[in-house]
Formats: structure tokens, sequence, C-alpha cells
């Protein structure tokens, strides 16, 4: 059995009951839990040194992102986080103060975020620190926003600039809730993720929810400054282009919406977030995989991303 | 600053909000929703190789732990548990038909308590496999109980056996929800948790909880077959006594009741579960701290619990 067996083997064979409106394979589960408007969202997601942050990574920042990456996909169903718990796996010997600024860090996220964290543990794990953290969000019923409603004829959109998170903002950044809500509130999203494993991999879980293709314009796709910083120095780093398309942890939101909507969306969204960029980077095409189209024609980008484009 | 010293500066600055009905420092947190007639329960628990099982624990059964750890923290608080999140850790190189026994064990168990497994991840923790859960449950308005309700006269009363989980019982006991659900249903209950820690640890969180002390009577104390046996085999093993008093992983309910409901309650308790037992150990009284009573006399129990009987 190899890894994707696995997976498809253990999300085969989930025991559901009658709360469930969306199990595995979304930003979030989506429950009914009898609340009279809205419906109850649930995640959670760990953080484990060595992988996620390093040794020399400030401790405020480490519980910092690891919120904010749960915060990321209550965005991602634009829902309204409410509740988390922490679960802190430390080894046996740790200073104290250290796992203090960790909280301080997770604290004032949940502050800003307006999130009560009401309780977790402390366990023990030998030879590195792993935080899990679990989020409990609402949405209005009706208005949270899967994967896989994206349809021939969308245009895709995307909130900042990808690639070379890693230089930085990966511990940085601001959970687009705000943006989120507003978008769901205001326009038919039909597909909605945040960008965890880069914009080919998260786009490409889109097109599969949704059993479509893309048409990705290369010259609309907005690149970050650090993703070009990182190619100027480097001869061995990854071009800029490719670094937005497979870098990951850019916490962007990824979306779709009927063509129609497109340049009405982005007129209301330059008044209402002036300083945050929305692309538009291209269209849902029937079939499936990603085409990208550049002065030169169109490529078809294959499974991994990114080697059309080394 | 100590561990003590930490847990209290961790807790006293954790944000909260409207839906925070009781945050830290009982069974689950307890969250208003705004499902009419529920409040929403919420936990989280892990369990590490080398802490909770080894690596010779069949898999099927380190998965059942898991969840049925959790499921216990939902019988505390007399509630329902609805859906699980699973966060597994794995070594790089594992075996996964090893990780879908795992599944197979936890989902066995979610399917007999109507428990929906929702999602969750696998993320890696080089060196060992730890599995976090994160459990939601509903409780009628009003109808939780807390660790803090113990009043002066109550009668003290534990389910089931003792002492010596460890040499099987830890891997296969089945969480008391029916029965908490019952006795809440027809009960005043005053206090009430699951017995994780050991019944010398365990009661003395609903005594400081509560802000009372408790009288046990050494001979009501149900000790298991298992500590017997353990005791009897190894004369460095602890005495029985000593076992029910502190080696943890009971995983059976503790509450209490107002003295003039023990009657009745141990009555209507054997007609609805008479193959559990159910033993009245004791009472609350005045002050603090615990005390034993046997032939000799009371005996106050010290910090560590057990040291007096060794």
């Amino acid at each position: 059995m190899n890894e994707f067996e696995l997976i498809a083997r253990l999300t085969r064979s989930l025991p559901v009951n009658a709360a469930v409106v969306t199990g595995v394979g979304d930003d979030c589960a989506v429950l009914d839990l009898g609340v009279p408007d809205r419906l109850v969202l649930f995640k959670t997601d760990a953080v484990v040194e060595g992988v996620h942050f390093t040794s020399a990574t400030p401790p405020e920042k480490i519980g910092r992102k690891a919120l904010a990456r749960c915060l990321s996909d209550i965005a991602a169903m634009a829902g309204t986080p409410t509740a988390a718990l922490v679960t802190l796996a430390l080894p046996e010997k740790f200073d104290p103060e250290f796992v203090a600024k960790i909280y301080d860090g997770l604290n004032a996220l949940a502050e800003q975020y307006g999130v009560a964290v009401v309780g977790g543990e402390t366990t023990t794990n030998p030879g590195r620190i792993l935080i899990s953290i679990s989020l409990l969000g609402t949405v209005p019923r009706g208005r949270q926003v899967l994967r896989g409603g994206a349809k021939v004829g969308d245009a895709i959109f995307v909130t900042g600039e990808l690639g070379g998170s890693l230089a930085g903002r990966h511990l940085e950044f601001e959970p687009r809730l705000a943006e989120a809500r507003w978008l769901a509130d205001h326009f038919s999203l039909h597909a909605l993720l945040d960008l965890s494993d880069g914009l080919a991999g998260d786009l490409g879980h889109i097109l599969n929810a949704s059993r479509v293709g893309a048409e990705i314009l290369k010259s609309a796709v907005p690149v970050s400054r650090a993703a070009k910083l990182a190619a100027r120095g480097n001869s061995s780093a990854r071009p800029p282009f490719v670094a937005a398309l497979a870098d990951g942890e850019d916490f962007e939101l990824l979306f779709t919406v009927a063509s129609r909507d497109a340049v009405k969306l982005l007129d209301a969204w330059k008044k209402k977030f002036p300083g945050l960029k929305l692309s538009c980077i291209g269209r849902i095409v029937a079939g499936g995989g990603i085409l990208i189209r550049d002065r030169h024609g169109a490529h078809k980008l294959n499974a991994h991303g990114y080697v059309h484009f080394a």
C-alpha cells in the first residue's frame, strides 16, 4: 500500500453521522449542531519543529504561526473563528519562559481575531516541539464555500503575492478572515481555499474537486518581492514564477466566481481593501489540469507543478 | 518559573469571548454557540509512544485508546460525543498497514458511540508516533456537570474498580458515556469527572475546585483484581489499595450527590446497570484534603497520594 492508497483507504471508511455536512477533503469539516442560522466549522493543524519552524525561530512566532494556519483554514470556508484548544508536545527538559512566549504569540493573535483559548494540554514528545491547534468556528448556513464548485468559464482570483514565504512571511502572515467573509457576503463564490501547498498544488485541489481544468496567464500571477529577491541572489534558487507556483505557505485566498462578476468584484475590492492586491490570474476551462499561457503559447503544467519552468 | 507557575501564568492570561461558558480547568471546555437547547463540549487529548503506549502495543488498540480517552472526557461532563478530528504524527518511515490499523481501531470505537470522524491530518514527527484527538460533543443546557460543585455532606461515588489499569484495561476500557448521561438525567450531580490521574489526584481536583475536603472509607474503595494480582506476584509492586488510589488511567466516573439521594441512586443504578459496580466510598467534609478512614482511625493523605500506605 502506498501513501495515496492509504489515504484512500482511511477516508473511504470513516464513520459519519447526521451532524456531518462536509467531512474529510475540504479546508474544515462542516457540522450541523443545530444552531438555527449557522453551521459549525472544525479544524486541526499541527506545526512541528524542523518542519514548520526551526530551533532558532522566536517562540512568539511559533505560537502565532500555529494559530494563524488554522485561522487561515476558517477563512478558506468564509467562516468566523470562535475557540481554540492548544496541544503542546514538549521535550522532557524545556524552558518554561520559552513555552510562555509561545503562548504569548498565540494569545496575541487570538485576541486580535476575537478567538477564545479554552484549554488544551501539554504532553511529552522527546526530541522536538509539536503544537497542534484545534479550532472551532461558524459560518452562516449556506455561506460556506467549498473547493468543489468551480464552473467552466469562472474567473480565478488570488489575493496578495505568492512565493518566497519561507524568507519570513510564513511566520507573520495575516489570515484573510475579513476578506473571505466580505467576499462571501457580497459575491457568489464558486470555490475557495487558502494557499498552503502552493498555487499549482492548491489550484489542483479545486480542479480535482470540481472536475474542471484551468488556464493561467503567466503574466497575471502576482510574484512576491521575496521570491524575486531569492532568485536574484542565488543562481540555484527557483525562478520567481516557479516559486510563486510551488513554494507554499502563502496563506492567501484562491477563489473562483462567474466571469460576469469579475470586473464588479475587482472594483469593489479596490475600494474595500485598497492595501491588498487582488489578481485575476486566469479562468476555469473544461477538462482537467493546469495550462500556463505566456507569449509563446500554452504549456501543460505537469503533476509536479513546475518542471517545465525550471 | 517552575511548571506550576507556568501553568498559572498561561491560564491567567488566556483570551476569552462571549461563547465561553467554561474555559480551562474542567474535563472539557463548554461553549455556547447558539444551539437553542444544548451547549457544545470541546476537548483535545494526545497519546504518545513511550508514554501512553509502547512500540509493542497493537495498532488497533492505540487508535482505540486515543479516542476512548477523549470520549471519557465527554462522559465526565455528562455529554454526548458528536465528531472527531485525528492528528497523526508519524516517523518519516512508517508502515501504511500499521497506520490503517490505528484507524481501524479508532473507527470501530467511533462507530460504536455514534461519533463521526470528519478529518484530520498526518504530519511528520521523527522518532515516535503521537496521536492527538480533537472531539466535539453536546450536552443539554444546564445539564453539564463540572468539578467545582461538591458540597459538604455529599456522598462520593465511583464506578467500576480501580488500580492496575496498565496491565491491560487502559487499552480496552469503555468510556462511561451512557452511565454519565443517565446519572445527570435522573439525579442532581454536584461534581463529576473521569478518573485519569488516579483516585487521590482526581478527587483532589474536585476538592480544590469545590473548596472542600473528603473522608474516604478505605474498605469501601473498589480495588481491581488486576491491582491485587500485581501485588501478589511482586513484592516491589504497590499494595492494592495504593494502586487504586494512585495508578491512574482507570477512566471510571467519580461524582458526588447530596447524601439524601445516595440510597435511591444506588438502588436505581443496580437495576439500570447490573453489570457495573457502583461504590459509595465516602463523603465530602469541610476544610480541604483527603482523610482515609480505616479500623485504626483517620489518616491524612499527603500530596503524593499514597506514601502513608506504602
